[in-house]
């Protein structure tokens, strides 16, 4: 196959379909803007299937996305997109970079949902950005936009109910936005406990990429956990 | 007279009326969040002059503000507000922080200009932030940013075609909001070349704050200048 662009976590290659491509999601984890690696192994099945399982989800309940199906172990077959080069997170709870830099208490609720805007850039480190600031450069229109905070909502609204049910709270998250060769911006990316925050609803424990971050350790043992705690809810 | 506040460059007296303060302009200047401190002399003065011509020009176009009277050299009668703590930030041409951080190629022209957000808070280093960060942490709401909005995109206006006839490039500049007692939201603090960035627009000269920050030195010279030049523009 050949590889149209290969990032921290993942590798995307041109699919036989000119309008689809192949994810292929690696054992590699990176923190603080690439500052902290690590390989962990058999972290890339998990979260292939994990997030193959959360857009299944999310389509069932009409937002569109990039999945098409889970090809392997590894790959997953998507659409093809023009990624929009913003990181959108929602927040239900402070933590993270938000109690520092906004002096929030750890674990402030938001009532409603806190969006906030990231460039994707290495480079400048994922700065915050505002809605003017994605007017000014041009990464998406006033439309877009607020397609995008729709869809955000949406699916935070989506996957916390049915996390909730598995005693997991969805903290807060990441998605990345895509538009596909017909125009429409589908939900592209990943899904997973790396782009994720999830809280065990019973002991607090955490389970998702801040295990990395934090060396808490047994990342592979919670992602599985999390794996197992939401198969069966795509059917 | 009784201190209510003493910051940066200014304190603020209680005055005899209830509803107003009384604004003394320090001679301090301070950059990078006060890691750089100096004292130039008569640089408060300059400013509470410049501040109250333009304070001036605003009420002749209809911008409420907090101004009723210069009162001495050093001494500004104002209304007395709650002050919303967000610096709104107008930017004409790119250049100074949002360069670095966003990339932006130095003196690229925002059109429209661009407004920004930063949480008025220097423990924190005065944190970008956005329209969802301002209605979750409570600062202001919906409308008040609306209209906090359109007063500033209407300063930059009237603003910026008063300064060009003088050649003088607005290229950005800094505003606090205060709410009065009766609920009415006003432009607040000072507009002087400590909170904004004027460029000669013939020579390119910097005639502002940035003479401090980058070591230009002459900053009373250009102060004066500025002055010079708007001197009769409140008549
Ligand atoms: N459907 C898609 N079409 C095109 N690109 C995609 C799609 N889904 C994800 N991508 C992009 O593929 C890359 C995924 O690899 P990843 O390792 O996460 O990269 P990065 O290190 O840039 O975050 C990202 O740049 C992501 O934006
Ligand atoms: N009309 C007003 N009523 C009350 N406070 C005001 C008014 N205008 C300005 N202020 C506040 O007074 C202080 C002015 O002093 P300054 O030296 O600029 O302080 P800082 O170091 O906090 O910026 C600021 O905190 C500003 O917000
Ligand atoms: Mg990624
Ligand atoms: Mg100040």
């Amino acid at each position: 196959m050949e590889k149209l662009y290969e990032g921290k976590a993942k590798i995307v290659y041109k699919a036989q379909d000119p309008d689809k491509v192949v994810i292929y999601f690696k054992d590699e984890a990176t923190a603080f803007n690439a500052q902290k690696k690590d390989v962990i192994e058999g972290k890339g099945v998990i979260n292939n299937k994990i997030s193959s399982i959360f857009f299944q989800i999310l389509e069932k309940h009409g937002i569109p996305t990039h999945f098409v199906k889970q090809l392997s172990d590894r790959e997953m077959l998507a659409y093809k997109t023009q990624i929009i080069p913003v990181e959108v997170v929602v927040r239900n709870l402070a933590t993270g970079s938000i109690v520092k830099r906004l002096g929030i208490p750890e674990k402030t609720p938001f009532n409603p949902p806190l969006i906030e805007f990231y460039l994707k850039n290495d480079q400048l480190g994922d700065p915050i950005i505002c809605y003017e600031h994605i007017l000014a450069l041009n990464l998406a229109n006033d439309q877009e936009i607020k397609t995008i905070k729709e869809l955000a909502f949406k699916v935070n609204q989506i996957l916390k109910d049915i996390l909730i049910k598995h005693d997991i709270i969805l903290v807060d998250f990441k998605l990345e936005f895509g538009k596909k060769e017909d125009g429409n911006i589908v939900v592209a990316d990943e899904i997973s406990p790396d782009t994720c925050r999830f809280w065990d609803a019973k002991t607090g424990e955490r389970m998702d990429k801040d295990r990395f971050r934090l060396n808490l350790g047994d990342l592979a043992k919670f992602y599985e956990e999390v794996l197992r705690r939401i198969e069966n809810e795509k059917d």
